[in-house]
């Protein structure tokens, strides 16, 4: 399965910057291959200052070793070892009509220290951060996530999205980050699902990415905009790094590994703007965004 | 002690936002008085784009009230009431030959449940980030600091400067956040220095905080800079959110103290920029301040 899933995501890294490249039409992704002193390493690709694209990064891992100490209270195990790998992927367009986006799949073993495998799960997700809200755009990302889950299972759709609107939550903020998505962890093999139907899964949604995001960059992308928009688009950014700084776990787990910084921290957006105490004018569409980022709706059902 | 304080905060925030509305000639403080549910609440004085201020808040908090949930861990107490307030204060300069400057003075009670005093406590500090490293100033801020505690003990300047150097520490950048200053917490009444022999040494060096940055600001404001200077401002400023929102002790216990999220995080820069791994120039006036952030300096012996 180690392998299986490292060939999925070499190959999903290869097919979404590929596309994402033809995309931009102007700039193309840097490579940075890495090797983590205490076992496994990564390659980072970065496409910066495009011309559909600001920044995006689209990055493979595979690492292991030791389980870190300050892991091991999380897992509540002991001198365990363990095997992690993923694709990590952040999109920041410059237009601020187009949303961000974020998509992430990863599988994860756990082993005694004399090596027996002990434990072992996917997780993954993708969400999708509008700053301007089209509703059609929330409904098709949606689908996209919805037409996957249904093939697996009828419970997974329901359970993964809300499961998806209650992490991405800026807690200090009471609001989503964007209009969510999908986002599962610890999916084990069970009696219903042997690891190879939940790698069906896993890899089937992770291969739906360009389909759930791309149409909407292609509808978006020409759209005019001014100074007051793409400052808008600044301020809410500053929501995504309070995000991924204060509560997402990817980003802990990251530095908790000694993971490349750089490669971690490439997910925070290229321009943000904090100004204090912002408001949205009455019946504005930045006031309807923040209405929806409040009490996150069922798009599809 | 609880109303000395008060009273000692209160007229800092005035000296302190009068004098640098005089500094900046063009804009003035904007107040906010917010009031906190469970008990207390504050005055938050923010300044946004002045000629010379980029953003500036000078906040005074009173918080009061039964201990929040979440605290009682941190202090290992339990039903226990508590009394905070401080001045905390960070001004991000717009041009970047000026640094920017974070200051905070605090007093604490904690209480029994029937409200008998339990323990008290003075914290407080003062910290310098430059961008572009002069020595003499550094030097300067550093002795007016070394100056108030001496007054007070042949010991506090050398313990509480080695206590700044390691409390604001980018772990996961493995630098400081800047050139340091002194940054103190529990500072008890004991046998030598008593509650308020600690209040004078407190009070002694919130009121020397202008003398601190004020000549910095002066000798610098009027320096020319062009816009990749402007960049290495905004890129170091994504460093002092990093600090911020994954390492700040002050920002968390305001997050759990239900504080009032824009006064927190008024202390996030104005406009911040991610650029995936961005490397100084060899020999550049930029490589030299990350090698002293690296490695701090005594700047005064």
């Amino acid at each position: 399965m180690k392998k299986k899933f490292l060939n999925f995501i070499t190959k999903l890294q290869d097919e979404i910057t590929l596309s994402l490249e033809n995309l931009d039409g102007e700039k193309k992704f840097n490579e940075d291959i890495w090797k983590r002193v205490e076992g496994g390493g990564g390659k980072t690709r970065i496409l910066e200052n495009g011309k559909i694209i600001e920044k995006a990064g689209v990055n493979i891992s595979n690492v292991y070793g030791n389980l870190p100490k300050n892991l091991e209270d999380y897992f509540k195990v002991k001198n365990s070892k363990f095997f992690a790998c993923g694709l990590s992927l952040v999109i920041h367009p410059k237009n601020p009509m187009v949303p961000a986006v974020h998509g992430n799949w990863r599988y994860f073993e756990l082993y005694s220290s004399d090596g027996e495998l002990k434990d072992r799960w996917f997780g993954g997700g993708q969400d999708l951060t509008p700053f301007y809200l089209k509703e059609e755009d929330a409904v098709h990302f949606h689908k996209v996530c919805k037409s996957v889950c249904d093939k697996y299972s009828p419970n997974f759709y329901k359970k993964y999205k809300e499961q998806c609107d209650s992490y991405f939550w800026n807690h200090h903020r009471n609001e989503a980050r964007g209009i969510g998505g999908l986002f599962f962890d610890y999916l084990r093999p069970d009696f219903d699902n042997k690891i190879d139907d939940l790698f069906e899964f896993v890899s089937d949604f992770g291969n739906s990415f360009l389909n759930a995001y791309l149409p909407i960059v292609n509808k978006r992308k020409n759209y005019k905009y001014d100074s007051k928009e793409k400052l808008w688009q600044e301020i809410r950014r500053g929501r995504y790094v309070e995000f991924n700084l204060i509560h997402d776990k990817g980003t802990l787990f990251g530095l908790k590994t000694n993971g490349r910084i750089e490669s971690i921290l490439m997910s925070l957006p290229p321009t943000v703007k904090w100004i204090y105490d912002h408001k949205t004018e009455k019946n504005s569409e930045e006031e309807k965004l923040i209405k929806v980022l409040q009490k996150p709706i069922d798009w599809v059902t």
